[in-house]
């Protein structure tokens, strides 16, 4: 495995691989969910390509950019155990000279969940993402579902500006008992990590519900929502059922329908989903 | 001469082409300055492809788009006598599907002269040329002096967002008593079309003021002014001397500076401008 430190590298050495390249983009501070996506990219591509990048741009003022959790040596021990062959490490100032201006901005699909509770975060994400796909110009690119707005908006973006790559959505890996793996779980204390299952078990509720044949969403919102309320260290940011690829609240539950949701269980925001099919 | 119709058959043709390619996007209605640029294509690469495409989302809602000079087959004809290989004809409706809603927004340089008179152009410049980019995949790309503000923000656009490509910049062709040529001078009737030498000859009188010595902005601004002045058929929209990359208006002039200026004569708004060097 070979680590990438520069823009210029970067490009020469995507210039001397002729080969499909599946890509990773990922902030660091791995877990299994991303050895999940570089482990389904080995599968489909000859090379693999990660990048660890704590972009600044997608934090927003009031976010904490200085300490977010950071442990290359790790993720680099990681990202070789499922046989990566290169890894991007771009400085940034690199990524953001001072005279750097031009935003990726995917609109509509940002303005609900996250990307209205985070203002900025989305052109935070697509901008970066960008730029990396502009540098390592991957075959493919391995996003995971665990960050459900996230992959809509880079596949807007990928479709409406025609870039000329595959967007590759990896189911979220989950612990034993259910919890979304990520980076934010390490903040959770040991009575908050027992209480963050109940994402998962709101999830499975709304399911068992849809299968049952329940379509009011509003119905099934009202349901996952009286469940969560019995955890009393839980506190609901938002529950939504939406469709996949708009994001519009839908009354009428049909697929593709994502039902997502966010909850504060001590310091960290969760956040959790499933797709109906 | 091959005419290419769909973004899918761009992708595959341009799949097959294995060297460099040479890239002339433009809004058809071609005139000496477009050859120009597919000229100097052929010149520093093996292949090259042109575009047209009368982009809507560069027009201002009190912009005519629909009144936009069109003449396709008269097109063709000069991009083949200067043997552009590939000329690629998207529909609108492939390039602007009904759910598309990404931009790409370049800021700060877009504030400015055209930028700041026509709110939302560059957003759609930058949208295109990123999307056309993106299908074309070129090794360079050609754009004219002429339009100023365009080379400073496509320059940017391509730096900010990593593109792997080329900008070049191609100087301004002109008729023989110096008015730049443009789309728009067609518009213009025999005694405007007269008074258009102006512009050019307050440019002259700037470079000239500056090869004196000249170095005071504002002094060089007010005497073009006074020139253009006496010409009755001529209404200055600005004179501006700036800095070639951040656009920001000069006081002391100092190279790279970009003298540009826009006068209405008659219905249409012309543009011209020299870099000083």
């Amino acid at each position: 495995m070979k680590v990438i430190k520069t823009i210029a590298e970067m490009r020469e050495v995507r210039r001397s691989i002729d080969k499909d390249v599946g890509f990773v983009p990922t902030m660091g501070y791995l877990h299994d969910g991303h050895l999940a996506l570089a482990a389904q990219a080995k599968k489909e591509n000859p090379v693999v390509m990660a990048s660890i990048f704590v972009n600044p741009t997608q934090f927003g003022p009031r976010e904490d950019l200085a300490g977010y959790p950071r442990d290359i040596p790790r993720d680099l021990k990681m990202l070789e155990s499922v046989k990566t062959d290169f890894v991007f490490i771009p400085p940034a100032e690199e990524m953001y000279p001072p005279r750097a201006s031009t935003w990726v901005n995917v609109e509509k699909v940002t303005d609900r969940l996250e990307g209205a509770v985070r203002p900025g975060h989305f052109r935070g994400v697509a901008t970066v993402v960008t730029k990396l796909f502009n540098i390592v110009q991957p075959t493919r690119a391995y996003f995971g579902q665990k960050d459900a707005q996230q992959c809509v908006v880079i596949k807007r973006m990928v479709t409406d500006l025609d870039m000329d790559l595959e967007v590759v959505i990896c189911p979220t890996v989950r612990e034993k008992d259910g919890l979304a793996m990520s980076s934010r779980n390490t903040y959770l204390k040991p009575d908050e990590r027992k209480a963050a299952t109940v994402l998962y078990q709101s999830l499975k509720l709304a399911e068992r519900l849809y299968t049952e044949g329940e379509r009011n969403a509003e119905t099934i919102r009202r349901k996952m929502a009286d469940l969560i309320k019995q955890q009393p260290l839980a506190n609901i940011d938002y529950i939504s059922i939406a469709h996949n690829e708009t994001l519009e609240e839908l009354d009428v539950v049909k697929p593709p329908a994502l039902i997502s949701l966010v909850v504060k269980i001590g310091r960290p925001r969760l956040l959790d989903n499933i797709i109906l099919k």
